[in-house]
């Protein structure tokens, strides 16, 4: 990695450019960055900086249009997306891929099973070869980071069957049916030096799935979950051995209680790597709600040192998002985000000038300083239209005055 | 309190009755109840027990109508919030006030102030005997629990002028206005003793105001806020030698890294008394969506020990709420006072019915286990009808087959 792209990113950070440069000579810091997606704005993630989040687009078999997605595409950009993940299952996925790629400068993953399964015929047919075919086509198009589950080994299924809600992973489910099929080990973990060798390649950095994530508050942080992020934390080290990039994936569906525990735990089997959570939802009774329970899950595991949050959508758990699913999917993430930073004494600023604007009745300062313009614009007209304070408190308002 | 209203508690909390009486005798519970509020529903609040939410309704000078606060009521009341409190301003406040007590068996709370206020013509008119008054009128009308910003004192003014946000409490601006007025110390805090003296007489617990709570991320924990905080702690103990019952009430504005310090700070200065927080809101750049704020500062603050939660809408900061902002408020404060509780150990039961049915695909189950069933089916109709799986994932669904 060249030194400009260190400094180029420490504009936008609260580190010095060389100390960047030295987490990531550790592995503490990643930079994924395939030299094919060409407009692409370097991102950097992991230890001491900003916390940064992902949107998870993509078509289903059930559902969506290249369209609806790309539009999915300009509003995940709209409201502050660090990345962009195509999860788009079922026919023609290439065509998806390759036009977001095109089209965005944020930073670009995926999940090459997804498109290996659909070209090879199906879950039984998988194997190394036509995997390492698919896996490289993502490195020609340009993705710069990719999901693996080569942690999942056949060790695991035993913990597994104890499990309430079994394995939750799209990806981990295709390799666990696989394995179950034919009582053999992960192919991907079997042949993960090949894997190495394609995403070196292609420069390429690996993202290490965990397909044993818990998908219920009852299975968290049991033994099928942390033995597989012991076996992430080895394969992080013929990661770094192989000079490709790499991070860690974790859970899902954590009590407040566990998530200091979990990203602790990451931190020390994983050797620092950077670490990417879903959520994690904090309960299980809220679906429509998920953006909400993963917002107080996500805020709190990035104040204890997650690097990187995967954003929920209020769909989660009842079908593909919509264009409003993601944008609320998108804020809810950011806000949790912006938390942790600022608990971390980052970007404090920029909360001061909104509360600045707030004290001073500059409505139109605010809705430009916030993170929805829009809706803030809505309710003000809605609600408190040519009003010095808003319709709630009216002349009675605390701010008059003090 | 007679022993069977202890058993009647018991019957939906984790304690024994004995239990709650004990830390009720010690002040560690509180159980607001005015004999005039004939279908009150005893509800307890503190040590140990589930977390309580709170939601506030009421008119202001600007717009609703009784109809629509009735309408809110029954949202609130749908949702699962545990107590209500009529924040109305402006005229024929008494109106609203009844209405939602004999329609209501939650528990009821009200901010007296905003009456006297009205009654009396204006912020500069107030003064103990007409404050009196009006309070009598509360306790004579089957109020439970009422706000009192008694802890705001003259002292504190010196810090308040060094505020972002100054004073964002309602009441407590009124009374902070009145003393610079009058340069007279707050007539809450002068004459406590006859206001205890009506609170006793009509059985009304009194929720300390916390007239300083800062009103954004600067202001956290500053010396107004602490130094209020310390003279609430005082307050605490001339209510408990006056045999009424009190919960102190909190922030507001606070980063992820102090709710911790701000929860053990008013145990430790409150003497164990049940601590009532307004979120807290952990970043100031979301209007619009500060019930997500407030969830993330809430489920955190009452898995740290908070007991009682008061909801945030997401047109906080911009208007009063809509009946859509109710429920949004509620449900978000619900997921956290939820998560919170089972971070605790209570109540996880809830989270594992729901897992099983989502693992079992018992689609009518999940919807009625959950927060939410009318959206629940909404998105279930219109993005994943007559599927067995739903519409993410459709064949490639993980929890198939394992």
């Amino acid at each position: 990695m060249q030194n400009r792209i260190f400094q180029q990113i420490a504009k936008s950070e609260p580190l010095l450019w060389q100390k960047i440069k030295k987490h990531w000579q550790q592995g503490k810091i990643v930079i994924p960055k395939n030299p094919r997606h060409k407009k692409l704005k370097p991102l950097a993630i992991g230890k001491d900086l900003k916390i940064k989040i992902n949107a998870n687009i993509g078509k289903s078999n059930e559902c969506s249009s290249l369209k609806e997605e790309m539009k999915k595409l300009k509003i995940v950009e709209k409201y502050g997306a660090d990345a962009v993940m195509d999860l788009s299952v079922g026919q023609g996925i290439r065509k998806y891929r390759q036009a977001i790629i095109k089209a965005t400068s944020l930073c670009f993953g995926t999940v090459p099973i997804y498109e290996a399964v659909e070209d090879c015929g199906g879950i039984y047919q998988l194997n190394i070869k036509n995997y390492l075919e698919t896996l490289k086509k993502h490195g020609e198009d340009g993705v710069d980071f990719v999901t693996i589950h080569a942690g999942l080994r056949r060790k695991f299924i035993p913990h597994i069957k104890k499990r309430l809600t079994g394995v939750v992973s799209r990806g981990g489910s295709f390799l666990y049916r696989w394995m179950k099929r034919y009582h053999q080990e992960n192919f991907l973990y079997t042949y993960f030096d090949e894997i190495l060798k394609v995403c070196k390649k292609y420069s390429m950095t690996i993202s290490l799935g965990d397909a044993l994530r818990p998908g219920s508050i009852a299975d968290n942080t049991d033994q099928a979950q942390i033995g597989e992020l012991k076996e992430l934390g080895k394969l992080v080290l013929r990661c770094k051995k192989a000079r490709v990039q790499v991070m860690v994936e974790g859970p899902g569906h954590v009590p407040i209680n566990k998530i200091e525990q979990n990203v602790k735990l990451q931190k020390k089997y994983c050797y620092g790597a950077p670490f990417y959570v879903l959520g994690p939802l904090v309960t299980d009774i809220a679906p429509g709600y998920d953006h909400i329970t993963a917002a107080i899950g996500g805020a709190w595991a990035g104040y204890f040192g997650t690097d990187f949050l995967c954003y929920v959508t209020p769909a989660e758990h009842l079908g593909l998002p919509s264009l409003e699913d993601v944008k609320e999917g998108v804020i809810a993430s950011k806000i949790a985000a912006h938390a942790a930073d600022i608990a971390h004494g980052i970007d404090g600023e920029w909360d001061k000038k909104l509360s600045a604007a707030r004290k001073k009745f500059q409505w139109d300062k605010q809705a430009k300083l916030c993170l929805d313009p829009e809706k803030f614009k809505k309710y003000r007209n809605k609600k408190s239209k040519n009003m010095r304070s808003c319709s709630m408190c009216g002349k009675y308002c605390a701010m008059y005055e003090n």
